[in-house]
C-alpha cells in the first residue's frame, strides 16, 4: 500500500499580526511545521499553535529559520555552520517546551525559507543543521527537499529522513526545483499538479521540465493554507490520493526508526 | 552543618558584544543563571556558556527576561500573565536544548531584572511564571527573592523553592529590599556585608534598615562577576563562609525534592 | 465656521505581515499617523505609506512607539525620559526621511499606544517627548489627548498643540478617558457616538459618564480603518459633520502657528 | 599640497553593551561613521555619539548596515535593491535627526560591514544605496572602497564620492582588497603599512600583492579605535602623514561640491 504525509507551515502569526488560516488547514494535514520565533511567531502564538495541533491530533515539527523577522526568513544570510547549528538548537528547544507541556512529542524538523533553500544546496550547512538535530534527539525526522543536500547530510548522519515534494513546482533533471524565475517553474494547472503528485507517490517518478522522466521519492507533500484557493487545492489533493489508494498518514508512520 | 549556594548571572554577551568576566566568576560560584536570548545572549553565546559551565562542574539555571534587548530586560513591561508564562516557557526550552546536548540537567529558574523585580511584588505574575516552570519540569528549583511573591507562589504550587539574599543590599523590616534610590540601600562596607551574609546563613537573621532584627532565609547568595572588584569580593565571601563552617554547594544539594 | 481634522493610524504592516486597510481609510481622513518601525512598520512599508499619503493629498505625522514589536507598542515600559526623548527623535527622523524624498512636510507627531497612554498621565515623560519634537522642528504639531499631560507639556513648551477626541469612548468628569475595563467605557451606539462628536466640535462640550456636561476641545477625531465596519463608521462621521456645517481639514489648517 | 581624511566607525555600543574606545579615537580622526541602530547602536547611544563628535569638532556620517544586530551587520543578506534603498534612507534620517538637534550637518554615508562589501561588488545594490542618498541630500558624500562598484555608482549618479583605502590590507591588481582568508591579505608590518599609506596619498600608487604597482586614489584612510594597539597605530599614521606634508582634514574639505 502507498503512504504519504501532507505537511504545511503553521503558526506564523506574530504579536498583533495574523497570517495564514491555521484552523482551516490543520484538519487537512498530517504534519505541521511550526515557526519558532526567529523568522515568525512568538511564544504566545507557539503556545496556541501547539495546543491547536494537539486538539486536532496532528503531529508537529520545528520550522527553524534565520533571525530575520523583517524578511520572514526568506533572505539568504551567510551565517557560519556554528551559528546555524546554534540557531536550530535554540529554536528546537524553544518549540519543544510547548510540546512538552502539552504532552506532545516533536516529530520532525524542517528548516524554513532561505535556510531550507540554502541547506538544500550546501552540504556543510546541512551537516551543521543535522548535528543540532541529532544531538538534541536522534528520533527526530529531518524533512528535506527530495534530492537535496540536507537529505543527503541527514541520511549520512543516520538520521530519520523524509523527502518532500511540491505539487506546484517543476523539477530539473537532477531532481532540484526549477528556479521560480524561470519560465514554467510553477505548475499552474491543478489537474496536472495533482496527477504529478499521485505519480510521484505511486510510481516514484516525475517528468522533469526537460520532458525526461526522473526518479523521485515523495514521503511528504508540502501544501499551503494561506487562502481559500490553496485550501481547496489541498482538499483536491487529499481526495485524489485517497481515490488512488494512497493512505495519508504522518511522517512518523512512514519513516522507519 | 550550614550550607549555602552562590549564584551569579552568566552568559550575557550578545553577538559582537562581550559583557561580564564569565571565565573568572565560574570557578567561584555553584549555580549560574544563564541568559536565554531575550534580554541578553544569543544561541552561540548560550552554546559556549553551557559548555563552560559543564567543564567547570557548576550547575546551571535559566535566567529568562523580558523581550527587551535594548533595555537589557531592566525596564518594567506590563505583559499579561499569559505572555509572561509563554515567554518563560520559550526561554526555558531554548536554554534546556543546550543543556541537553551537553548532557546537563537544568537545575533552576531565576527571572531576570525587571521580571524578577515585578514578580517579587506580583503574586499573579509569579503564578504565571511558576506555571511555566511546573508544567515544564516539576523538579526545577525556583530561585526567588527571600520574602517575595515569587517565592510564595512557587511554594504554594509545590515547586522546589530556593531563597536568595543579597550581600550588598539593605532590607526593609518586611524582608523586602530597600529601594536602590533610598539612602542606605547599598551596603558599601565589605566587612559589614560579609558579616551580614554569614549571619543570614547561620542565624537566619538580618538587621533591617530600621535597626530591627528580622528573620530571613538564605539558600543562595547572589554575587557578581562584572569586574575585578566584584570578583575579589566573591572570593572574600567564599573565604569567610568557609572559615565559618558553611559549606558552599549547589541549590540542588540544598533544596529538598 | 467649524473645523475638525480626522486622524487615523496608518502604515502598521511589517515585513510579510499586512494589517489595516490603509488604501480604504486614506480617502476618508485628513491626517495620518504613520508608524516608524519600532512598534510596527519597516522601511519598505514606510516608503510605500508615505507615497500613498502623498498621492492622496493627505498630511502625515510621525507615530512613534515603544521598541516592542512583539507587543505592538501597547505595553507600558518604564523607559527613562532620556530614552523616550531619544526614541522619539530617532523615529521622527527616520519617518521624515521618507517625507523628504517625497517632498512632503511632516505635519505632526502623535505617540502610539502605551507611549500615548503613559504620556497622557505623566508630565515628565511628556516633556521628554516634547523636547525631542521641539528640538527637531518647532513647527510640528503635537497631537495629544484632550485634557492630558502631553497636551499640557506641549502647550507649556510653546509647541503647536492639537487636541484629540474619541467618538467611541466615554469620558470622566476630569476629561480623561474612562478606563476600557469599566462598564460604559465604550460608546457602542453609533448615532449617539456621532451626535457626541458633533457636539464636541461645535459646542466644545461632552456629557461625562457621570452625566455631567464638561468642556472639551476637539481639534481632531481619532478614527480607525481596520475593518469594513470601522470604515463605514468613518463615512457616517464625515457625512454628519459636513451636514452640520463642519469643515474637515488637516491639523495644519486648524492649529495656529 | 596633499590632503587626506581619517575615518573610523563610531557609536557601535548598544543598550547595556559597550564597544570601542570612542572617546580615545575621536581626537585622532576627521570623519566618524556613526552606526544607526540596525547592525549596532540605539537612539541613546546615537544621541551621545553625535554630541561627542560635535564637541570634538569632527564631521559625522551615517554608517547604515543590515538589520542584523546579532551578526553585527557582518553577514551577507540578499535583500532586494528596494529594501536596501529603504533601509539606508531609514537609517540616514534617524541619524540625521540627532545631527539636526545638535546643529550639525551630516557629511557622508558609508555602508557598514556586509552591506559595504556587497555594494563594492554589486552595481545594482550600489545604485539603490546611492538613490537613497541622492534623494535625501545631494550634498552628501559617499565614502566608498577605492575601485569598487559603490564608488562607480555614486560617481555615475553625480554624487560627491570619496575613495577609501586601508592601511592594513593588501590589494589585488584590479584594486580590490585581497580576501582576508588569503595568505598575505593583511599588512602586519606597521612601518610597511604606514609607508604604503603615505605612498597612496602622495603618489596615488600601491604595490599589489602580485608585486605590480597599481594606481589608487586615497581620499580617506579607514582606521580603528577598538584597542590600545589600534589607537597607537592611528597616532603613528597621523605623525607620518604630517611629517610628509600631508594635511589631515575632513572629507568635506577634500571632495569638491
Amino acid at each position: 500500500m502507498y503512504h504519504v504525509d501532507l505537511n504545511s507551515d503553521l503558526g506564523e502569526s506574530f504579536g498583533n499580526y495574523t497570517i495564514g488560516m491555521d484552523d482551516k488547514v490543520i484538519p487537512l494535514i498530517t504534519s505541521a511545521n511550526v515557526a519558532c520565533g526567529y523568522h515568525a511567531s512568538d511564544p504566545v502564538v507557539m503556545a496556541k499553535t501547539i495546543a491547536c495541533a494537539k486538539e486536532a491530533g496532528i503531529r508537529v515539527g520545528a520550522h527553524p529559520g534565520f533571525p530575520d523577522l523583517m524578511g520572514f526568513g526568506r533572505r539568504n544570510m551567510n551565517v557560519s555552520p556554528a551559528e546555524a547549528k546554534a540557531y536550530v538548537l535554540y529554536q528546537l528547544g524553544a518549540l519543544d517546551a510547548f510540546c512538552r507541556v502539552n504532552n506532545m512529542t516533536l516529530q520532525h524538523v524542517k528548516p524554513h525559507g532561505a535556510l531550507y533553500n540554502m541547506a538544500a544546496k550546501d552540504y556543510k550547512l546541512s551537516t551543521a543543521i543535522c548535528e543540532a538535530i541529532a544531538e538534541y534527539d536522534k528520533n527526530l525526522i529531518v524533512l528535506a527537499l527530495s534530492g537535496g543536500e540536507l537529505a543527503r547530510a541527514a541520511s549520512d548522519m543516520g538520521l530519520r529522513t523524509a523527502l518532500e515534494v511540491f505539487a506546484d513546482r517543476a523539477y530539473e533533471e537532477d531532481g532540484s526545483l526549477v528556479d521560480r524565475r524561470k519560465e514554467g517553474a510553477m505548475i499552474t494547472d491543478e489537474e496536472l499538479a495533482i496527477a504529478r503528485v499521485v505519480r510521484m507517490v505511486k510510481e516514484k517518478k516525475i517528468t522533469a521540465i526537460t520532458g525526461k522522466d526522473i526518479e523521485i521519492q515523495a514521503d511528504s507533500i508540502c501544501v499551503h493554507g494561506d487562502g481559500a484557493k490553496a485550501l481547496a487545492f489541498v482538499e483536491k489533493i487529499r481526495k485524489a490520493l485517497t481515490a488512488e489508494g494512497v493512505e495519508i498518514c504522518s511522517l512518523d508512520e512512514i519513516v522507519p526508526r
